[in-house]
Order: C-alpha cells, then sequence, then structure tokens
C-alpha cells in the first residue's frame, strides 16, 4: 500500500474538471490531506462580532485536491474511506447578512470563537459543552459539465453535503462523472447538526488520513454511506427536547422549527437569537417526521438535552 | 389524583370543535384511553395485498375523545404526559394507490402482516427484526376554526405527526385554541421511520395512560415535546446506511433520497421495491443533513443495519 501526503498550499475554489490534478493514486492508495479552514485563513481566535462584516465575500471553499485516482471511469464509484482525523484545536461560527436559513431576521453579525483543545467538547458558555465529533463538510469528485461550479451547492458527485453522519470510520460513495475522479476535501467541521442553520458549523481546519478506492459500475443518483457505528453517539446520551414546524411547504417548517427552538432557548435557557441560532446551527438535529400526512409536512428540530452540563 | 377510563366504543373521523367531549378532567387528572387501528378494524390478521384495493376510502383517523381539560384556554398549552402504552398484538403496513410518498412509481397494492407478541421486535422476513418503539401518530386538540377538519395534515394543535420521538415517558405541549383544549388521540403506530414514507408505519390499536395539564399562558407556534432518553435507542446500536436526494426543492430531494434506499435494498438485500418501501417507511429516519447550500439542499435517508440479524 503507498502512502501519500498533500498539502494546503495550494488550493482551489471551484469544482472544475480543467483544474489539474495536484497528486494522482491507485484505487486503494492511502492519503493524508491537510484542508483549510472555510475560512481561508480570514478567522483567527483574535476575530471579533465586526469582523464577520469586513469579510469581502468568499471566492468559495478552499478544497485541498484534485487528486486523481488512477482508473475510475464515468458510471464507476470512488469509494472515501475515513480513517483519521485530526482538526485544529480551536474554530469558529458566524452569523452575517445573506447567509443561512434566517438571513431576513437573523443577518447578525456574530462570531463564536470555540477552544478545540481537549478533543472532546467545544465550550459553547459556561454549563454548555458541545460534544467534537469531526467530519468534512466538503468530500467530492468533479462535475462532468465542464467550466467553474460554485462550491456552496452540493452535486451529484458530493461537494458541499455537510453530512454530520461522514465521521471518522465512514466510507461514503460518490458518483464519478469524469476520468480518474478528481477527489478533493474541505471545510472541516468540529460539530454541526443536520441542517447547519446559520450556514456554519464549528469551522476548522483539519489532517485527514482517507483511502480512494475505485469501484466498477457502481451508477449512483447520489452519494451513499455507511457509518462506523450509531448516529451522533457522543450527544444521543440523554433526553432530547423538540420544537415543530408543520405546514404545506417544507422550507418554511423548517423555518417554523428552527425559529420555534430559538424561541425554546430564549424562554428556558436565557440566550439571545444570535446565540440560539448558533447554537442550534451545531447541535440541534432536523428530521422529517412525516411526509405523507398531505398537505401538511411535519420537520422536527431536536435539541440533545446532555449538552447544558 | 383521579384516575379516568375511555374506551374506543365512540370515536371521531375529524377534529371539530362542536363534537361534544366525551369526558370532562381536571388538569393534572390521568387518563387510560383505548384508540382503534388506523385502519378502524377493516384489516385483520388474515387480510390480503388485495384487501388494500377492496378498502374504501376511510372517512379519516379513528380518534377517541374529545376530552375536556377543565381549565384550558386559548393561549395556554396542555401538557400531555405519556405514562404507559400498550398495543395489540399484530399490526400492519400498506402501500396502496392514491398514498404516500412515491404513490406514482409505487402505488402497491401490498400488504404487510406484523406480529408484535414478544413486545421487543416484529419480523419483517427472516433475519430482518424491526425494534418496537410504539407511540402515537395523532396526539391533537381541536382547532379554533369551526367546522370540519380531516384527520390527515397535522394542524398546529397537534393531531397526526406523526413523530417518533414521542414514545412513553415523553411529554408534548399542544397548543391551545379552544376553551377545555378538547384532546383526542389515536394511530398507534408500533414503529415508524422518520418520515412515514408509504404512509403508514406498524400501525396498531393500544391502551395508552396518560396525564393532560394545563400550562397557563404558554402561547406555542406549533407543539414542543421532550423525550425520556435517547433517540431511537432500540435501532441506534450500530452503522447505519444512508443514501441522498441533493436538489434544489426539498421534496424532490427527499424523493430522491427515499428511491435510492429502495434501489439499495433491492441491490445489497433482494428486496422487491413494494417491500423495500414498507421497510423505509417503518425503520428509515429522513433527515435533513443541510439547508443553507443554496440553491441545492440534501436530504438523507438512514437506515440501521441493526435490523439485519
Amino acid at each position: 500500500m503507498i502512502e501519500h501526503r498533500l498539502d494546503s498550499t495550494v488550493v482551489h475554489y471551484a469544482w472544475d474538471k480543467s483544474i489539474p490534478a495536484r497528486l494522482e493514486v491507485a484505487s486503494g492508495d492511502v492519503i493524508t490531506v491537510d484542508s483549510r479552514g472555510g475560512g481561508d485563513g480570514y478567522y483567527t481566535p483574535q476575530s471579533t462580532h465586526e469582523d464577520v462584516l469586513r469579510r469581502p465575500r468568499p471566492k468559495g471553499h478552499a478544497l485541498t485536491g484534485p487528486i486523481r485516482v488512477r482508473g475510475a471511469r464515468p458510471g464507476d464509484a470512488i469509494r472515501v474511506d475515513l480513517i483519521e482525523m485530526r482538526t485544529w484545536d480551536w474554530g469558529y461560527t458566524f452569523v452575517g447578512p445573506g447567509w443561512g436559513l434566517l438571513q431576513d431576521e437573523l443577518p447578525g453579525p456574530f462570531l463564536k470563537i470555540w477552544d478545540l483543545s481537549n478533543g472532546r467538547t467545544a465550550q459553547f458558555a459556561p454549563g454548555i459543552e458541545i460534544p467534537i465529533e469531526p467530519f468534512h463538510g466538503i468530500l467530492g469528485l468533479a462535475p462532468a459539465a465542464a467550466g467553474e461550479h460554485p462550491t456552496m451547492p452540493p452535486l451529484r458527485t458530493g461537494g458541499n453535503m455537510d453530512t454530520k453522519q461522514l465521521v471518522v470510520g465512514s466510507s461514503v460513495w460518490l458518483p464519478v462523472e469524469v476520468d480518474g475522479g478528481l477527489f478533493s476535501i474541505g471545510d472541516a467541521h468540529a460539530a454541526q447538526g443536520d441542517g447547519e442553520v446559520c450556514i456554519t458549523a464549528i469551522e476548522t481546519g483539519a489532517t485527514t488520513r482517507l483511502r480512494l478506492t475505485v469501484v466498477s459500475d457502481m451508477p449512483l443518483s447520489a452519494p451513499e454511506f455507511v457509518t462506523p457505528g450509531p448516529l451522533t453517539p457522543a450527544a444521543n446520551t440523554g433526553s432530547w427536547y423538540g420544537t415543530m414546524g408543520i405546514g404545506p411547504d417544507l422550507m418554511e417548517a423548517t423555518k417554523d422549527a428552527v425559529r420555534a427552538m430559538i424561541r425554546y432557548l430564549g424562554r428556558e435557557r436565557g440566550l439571545t437569537p444570535n446565540e440560539s441560532y448558533v447554537l442550534a446551527s451545531v447541535a440541534v438535529d432536523l428530521k422529517l417526521s412525516e411526509v405523507v400526512g398531505a398537505p401538511n409536512w411535519v420537520v422536527s428540530a431536536c435539541l440533545p438535552q446532555s449538552i447544558f452540563r
């Protein structure tokens, strides 16, 4: 087995099959990859709320890659086995104008800097501890369509999936659309709720060891994955509080469920709306409770009470 | 503390504040309530696939109630504490034309009869066991708007929420819109995935002990709840397999994620599409993985591998 190393001194800010591969590997090779934080060096542990407003609109997520996997062809999948991941010892979460689920009513600016140095929990405030369960928001392959594709929207080939289940020990299958697949990675998160409602998780950088394997003739409509064990193991240790959005539009119901969670956190925990929004983004899981009781659907926002110590 | 008993010899099939209360209780009283199965007596353990087509369109869910809680006024909430629940020893799940998330491509007819007699798991097929985690699909209060409201859509006052987290030991707060609240219950489920994609869970009847308590001046936009412990404890014991739907419309992304799960169950487990659809409805949890990567969102369909023995 060959081990490779790819640092993040060179990054790219869009999906584009014309970007030359920085590394070519054989199927089954292991690579240790550095990824920059989502802020691409802008935020530091000393940053303030006002720095959110001063930041120029980013070009896109800073991605490390592409990595070409020999033998991968359209119609195949590339299986990514996530072997090890070490995040930085700090991270950030921001609320800013023009970003996030509730951007019209909660434009920020708000910035939370997190201490990740103990590797187990990140303290939101005294008595509120978020379990650290790191994963990559972005794992993806280059799409077949020519030209630059922004990194924000997830695509059939993966990308910005922000799927918290993809922790170390998981495998994810990505559909190949171009020869060699052209794999890139970034957007490391130390913790996130299903939904990532304020648009940032606990954003950080990471060094990640992974294996890329070609699976021939595995046509997929979108990525698929398998987890190494139970979901949300560090947080799912006690009771959960749930709020609901009920109505005929799933996105509006989602917003309503999150609004109700923000009100709950204000009412019962004394948090401000910005604090509650950040807490929801890093710890609240959004569930589609029912999608068949036409014309109304139910979205539930679930907060693990175990974060309150 | 006063204990009451309400059987299901009389039921109602719509939400309507003009339906006279069958029982009036004080805040804090405990009631043991019977509920008919969702099929309202139509299905039996001997029913067949063809019986799904022979059933006349139902009037609505058969609900036991209403129960008037003295002192409840609009602007209050009624807290429902779920103390005990005993389901029947059998249940059913159907796929039928005109019902469910994928009704255009999977119209059935298909009927699965489940043996619930051991109280722990329900066997789908040899080697596939669904943990029994009972809850009520319907818990609700009468809406303020005059007239009959169908039972299928969930409402601000609750109703057909089909929220699997509401197991025994949970409390749910329902917003009161009419004096006395007018609580009704039904649609018992022995197990269900978040989403209930084929429109039926493991449908059964139940006898349920619960407490109704008025919480003054608690204006809620929709129901809220607290669970007694970790989520999905019986199924969340090992790894999960996930499929994704990615796109700009949450309902279409939901359908795509479920379609991919049905293909997975065919490919890897040899199940037919109808079998896979039923298994997804009773065991697959739908998650909103991200709702901020405009213009595309990610819905994940997650299957606990622990059901395969």
